[in-house]
């Protein structure tokens, strides 16, 4: 897996672990919400500002993120 | 700071730490070299591709380019 499949997936995990929907999710992130699914499915080449947003909504460490 | 300002901050400090100019950075990690300097004055909203390439330059996790 590609580091943006690993990043999709581990979105979802923590999404799922919220509770959260995906609109729920991008509404908290202030991401579009069309562009949460394609994030999960590892096909963003995700920016730092976008994961920061992502982080905060998720109520998780930057670092968190990115551990295996 | 907001985060591509912590992250240039990083890159910088880890970059030192190992010895390294900016050039020779950018050519490990595959990335223009006046692309690096950009980045470390946290001009640049940086790609999880890119990071991931930084990460794998300076020999650290990508995590660790997020720890306060």
């Amino acid at each position: 897996m590609d580091i943006k499949q690993r990043f999709g997936l581990k979105i979802k995990e923590l999404r799922k672990l919220n509770g959260l929907s995906q609109e729920k999710l991008a509404n908290l992130a202030e991401i579009d919400r069309t562009y949460l699914p394609t994030i999960e499915k590892g096909e963003r080449n995700v920016s730092i500002e976008v994961v920061e947003r992502l982080a905060k909504a998720l109520k998780v460490k930057i670092a968190d993120l990115f551990n295996e």
